[in-house]
């Protein structure tokens, strides 16, 4: 039977020992855990880059699982760290808006302000929580600790402001990029549910001094060198190049501001 | 009794959350396989660069080993899912040539089209076949599932061209560069077992405007500044500079023709 | 009952295969073994900074755990392949020099030349001893080889120069920048237990053309733009700055030389 699962998602990188510390003490902790590395590659301090990235690669896991998030640039402060329960899954990190992707789309959760110290480490500094508060919670939670335990439930969790469209006029909508990926792929936050892009229907979304009216099920069917909207499959609306970087091509980056206009 | 192996190797990069919903599908799957990562750093769409990471790395791999690779510019359109087994290792991917270095040393193998829906993710769209067919279908596999269950065997896999070195005429051959490596290695196709440089022989390495003829048998023995050859633990014939970057110096990137004059 | 720990910290990065090569070769003699990745982003060569995180680290990891280190310019030269026990861990690498962070603070250690051909790979090559020399050796021990069997003890282990702080005179000391995090923040080699710079006491840090003088016990504490003095999770006295990176702003790098007066 297998151990229970974490993962991490921090903006750490790769090149410092901070999340091998984190791994030694989840490990010290419970050794049976396995450990999921989600991305270290968060710019450091961009909240909304770790909670579209935590809301793509969530549900992807098991029922049980632990996502650990350390992307905290109030670390020390005042910011409460917090525990959140929803879809069956546990979600730790500061309450800085980190969980509000996630949460946005699942109505039915309870949070819980991290406050026992009897779950963290010996002696916890006040500028590397990752290691010495939310790894511990984590593995204590991991080996049976019961969430009652480790606080008070709360209800204002801090949430990120504009992460849904807001329709401006009718048909006409205002909307953000919330992430360019490796690719150079600009993923919006149009939820390809509510605006299911067909041959039949005509949109224009406008970024930056572009339009981009084309649309195309996968990448190879498209031309070399013209953008086209396409339902990736992030669930959002995408602007893609085939084999190219919209993102570098078009000029925009994540957090930009985008128009969608329904012909 | 550790569970299945299962490497991964892609152009997704570590930013972005499209390795961790890999790990997450196969884990939902199948808890037992233990996933090791070979690289995710190739460059977007260089199939020979993931071509020949894989025929570096499989072969430290115990037998029974399961590697996908996802380096996948045809997504979504007709290039062929396939499966193919060799040398007790199953290997999984788009038919784009991924596995010509591979199967070049391997002529007994295997292969067969992945077409059969059951072992996919349940709605797999046209974007993202690493989540929601490659890795199911590996999972399954690891779980016990048969490959004739999987999709219909092939004989017309598709090969990546000169890879293998060519005589132009005798003792004069054209090759080229197969890898840069971080340390600015520049990894020829010449085989060390078919090309045995040794301080009897005298050979000319040309690439770019350079000639490049001393041979070293490792790195610290050379002075610094003058590249070199050496058998590296590649298994092919490399050209170095003691702790300093070969490629940068020589202005020479992968995929780069060389000559090579046996004198 | 959880499989041996073991660790790797490497300048290899995670493009090329070397990293899965050595996974490979762990997981093909022992399959028990839990890997854990402690960093492969050291910059080529660089000794420093490689001792810097594996100080760092090791300490996290559970009594048992077996670290293999291999930055190792010196790979196929006289430089010797040793073992180190000290405090219940096992450490494996060149003898360069990488371990002295580890070892100043832990005087009681044992030191073990490796030299059985017994427990490397097969045909060891001369370029790259991480797969056929210290993976296979580290995996051999966490599947209940003897130390004493690895090879023989040695007295004379080479250290890093000038890792402790030097008192010039009275109240005025020199040090080092040991390194430079991914937030930019610059770690001195002044322990924090030893140089306790609260409200009470008066310090100034010159380094580069600046002079630091003022401390915050946590990052978000600290106006923006000022560099300050910290306390950080290393154990070192740091200097940073609040969500900016103080390295670029200071112009300084690891290895730097800086004075610390005591006012």
């Amino acid at each position: 039977m297998p151990g229970p699962l974490i993962t991490l998602l921090t903006d750490f990188g790769t090149r410092d020992h901070y999340v091998a510390s984190m791994k030694g003490a989840i490990l010290s902790i419970n050794p049976t855990v396995r450990i999921v590395d989600i991305s270290h590659q968060i710019a450091p301090f961009q909240i909304l880059e770790a909670a579209y990235t935590l809301s793509q690669a969530w549900l992807n896991f098991p029922t049980g699982t632990i996502h650990i998030v350390v992307v905290d640039p109030g670390v020390g402060s005042t910011r409460r760290p917090i525990l959140v329960k929803a879809a069956g899954h546990i979600f730790i990190g500061p309450d800085n808006g980190v969980f509000s992707l996630v949460l946005d789309r699942l109505p039915e959760y309870a949070a819980t302000e991290i406050t026992n110290p009897r779950y963290f480490a010996r002696q916890p500094g006040r500028t590397f929580h990752g290691r010495d508060i939310f790894a511990p919670v984590a593995t204590h939670l991991s080996a049976g600790a019961a969430i009652q335990e480790i606080g008070k439930r709360i209800n204002d969790l801090h949430f990120l402001d504009s992460i849904r469209p807001l329709e401006l006029s009718p048909r006409h909508w205002t909307g953000m990029i919330l992430s360019v990926d490796r690719y150079g792929n600009l993923i919006t936050n149009f939820p390809s549910d509510e605006f299911p892009i067909t041959p039949e229907k005509s949109y224009v979304l406008k970024l930056g001094g572009s339009s981009v009216c084309r649309h195309h099920p996968y990448y190879d069917a498209a031309a070399p060198g013209t953008p086209f909207m396409i339902h990736g499959s992030s669930g959002y609306l995408e602007v893609s190049l085939n084999q190219a970087d919209a993102a570098a091509q078009l000029g925009i980056e994540a957090g930009r501001t985008v128009e969608l206009r329904l012909l």
